[in-house]
């Protein structure tokens, strides 16, 4: 039996997301996604929030868990017996990191691989930071997260304001 | 008639963006450069000297009109009846961004279209985070910037001296 | 007035330099589809194929114009009077090249620029050579290029058989 | 079960590819490796000896077979079985084609989803082409390819002389 | 005589840089390694922590000396009589930035060249700030740095706990 | 002494490889330019020509020699004494082949550095391919390449005519 983690921030789940858990449930007997808990970095949602939303948007699904981790993701991977990393790939400038990421994750852990699926052309350039970024804004992200998550969004920013804002970073128009 | 907005953060105008914003003017009827206001993330200057500062760099310009901004970019360009939202590709980097904002924007706005004005060789390199950089440990930028720009950036050094630093993003000698 | 030419090899046209034409005649007051001669090239589709199936593709168009040419690309602009040049971005790699091209084009004739439309997230991986590719190992192109080009090619690896293939670059599975 | 296949030229077979193919053969139930025919490429081996070359080097593995194929990739996927399409990804360059031929063969076939492994360290600039070229000179590439796939390279220069050199592409110092 | 300068934040040195500073040694007459001391931006190690490693991990080397400096990099060139600037590149995606820092550095000092060593298969995708988030959760660095920069790592997130992680620059798990 | 080689095909020299080739002969003592004889490969110019050109284009450096050589070009080095190989970085896509070819030349003489210098921003977007296909269709090369290479240039295809465009790739106007 083969068992995969899928992890990241999650913050929150896209339909990008949703694409690569589908795709790696129906590859892999189990499938964990594993939400990284990373207190150190400002996120939007609190962890709670953020396994909350995505299990809701992976209920469907019926091989997978939804879990929270800290440390290593290579040691989160071994606890849960896991032999393989899903990752989803999604621009260039993701190649490099992950490039980065699985080579230093095989350094740790010789037996767990990482697989890569490339991320649907309907949201090749998609991230959670452009959701954000464009509801901070007050704009439509419908197409791009499941509906429980526009409502998350919308309301976050409504209810911090620019308390939320100060936890968005701000991609785009970059000088 | 044809208007055109040319959004960006112009903290501080650059050579490269006047030679960007000229040969759009020449490209469209009317051409409003408009400068984000953006007030969540650190900018070294307030969104009144950026307006000021890329008005006077663009003054020679007479389709032009120098207007701040918040909320969507398209929102902005919809609000002033512009068709058009001009870019500048300056490096590799740049284009992956363009990209995922230009498909973003056309998503939020299918009747808007994103041209991008590659920019000219003697400023293929230069940005306005490099002209800021080089500008805090007293290095000259007068091949980066407009005369009173170059001015700005030693009075906003001189006079704020660490506090303006911590506004600068450090991008050389990234480990 | 301002003209422009869009030029290129069409070898064939394919939906995505279709959605390029559509958006750039909207942006000009009369557009120049340029079909390049070369005859140094292996083609697929002798000059007169190319432009006959250019003109159909784009027969809805009102502003449009369809001519090839040969010789430097600047001076055909000049030639019919063009102040622009219109290029699709497609994938990472255009960029460069479209760089490369922009600046040379810029020293060969200062007047005239270039601009960028970037290409629809339905067409961002589309090639005339991936349709090629395809059509030659019997693959369906039908959302890649209109009908009549789907015949076109069709027929044309029907009748040359692996004649016709000698002038297909094989662009998959690289080793 | 799990069915995948590995498609490529195999012109040679490389100490990259075992990896890949090795690492593919433990994540799934069964492996095919896909030797593509192209016979309208200049290769240096005959599908013969690609077939032979590679079955030697992956003999070790019991649950995978070598077989060739012509046509779409997809097709073959379809006619035997497989779920799953794995690619090793090297370089950066690599994966805007993977990217594009993932998309396109999910259009093609959506039920056929592709999988990426990243190539090891040791062979993250390793390529069939970079082999020929170094072996075509007399150089070693006994850290490259498997021992038979050095002899079969040497004999083949020796046999061919510069008949053998034209159907090897140069990479090496671009200009 | 030629004099280079090999100029970092070494926040701390990897043994990538001690890879790089080795060769340079072997190329110039005397090298400089020079600790960039940017009070400015959150590190994790204070200047003399940065420069006592440093100096630890480069003792074998007898023409070297490691110094640290403030201001622009060219000005400490200069002040030095170094004629060369050393930076080694390591992903594809510092390219750029090196591109940028050279050509901007030759601007303001057109005497002095830069030179790029290309960082060994076994660095090429390992930084500092992959060491030290490694570090952080509690993973094993002992292949990508020096013994005594193990020991300062885990001593600093051991005494330092979660203040540390504050210094540390999530880059794993990206979005 | 430190002897370097600048190794590279030169089909024919411009302003870009003088610029490297001057720079690297005040960085080492010994320079030797060599020309690489590349039978099998269609260049534009023989051997002599290309040696010819490349010797009158680098008359004013009093450091070095021009030689052609054939095989590995490590070989090459080692035969003339070289502890050092050249190269200049050009555009982005240069870099991952520079560095395949880098760590390969390292595996197979591991005595032997490769050391790049940035090409200056004046011929960041020049190559020798390109100053070819402008030539070719009668454009201006003077900013690209030194005058007796404009004139070889203009005289190659005044008298072989079609015959020598068949040896020049087309690069630009890529589908």
């Amino acid at each position: 039996m083969k068992t995969a983690i899928y992890p990241g921030t999650f913050d929150p789940i896209t339909n990008g997301h949703v694409d690569v858990a589908t795709r790696a449930a129906s590859l892999f007997d189990h499938l964990i996604v594993a939400v990284y808990d990373r207190p150190l970095k400002n996120l939007l949602f609190s962890t709670e929030e953020r396994l909350a939303m995505t299990q809701e948007a992976l209920k469907e699904l019926t091989n997978i868990a939804v879990q929270s981790y800290s440390g290593l993701t290579v040691n989160f991977a071994r606890s849960v017996g896991a032999q393989v990393i899903v990752r989803g790939l999604r621009v260039l400038s993701d190649f490099e990191l992950e490039f980065q990421m699985a080579l230093t994750n095989r350094k740790l852990a010789p037996e767990i691989d990482t697989v890569c699926l490339i991320t649907s052309q309907d949201y090749a350039f998609l991230s959670s930071s452009v959701a954000k970024e464009i509801a901070m804004v007050g704009g439509c992200v419908e197409q791009m997260v499941p509906p429980h998550v526009t409502k998350a969004l919308n309301e976050k920013f409504h209810r911090l304001g620019s308390e939320a804002g100060k936890r968005v970073q701000i991609v785009s128009l970059r000088d």
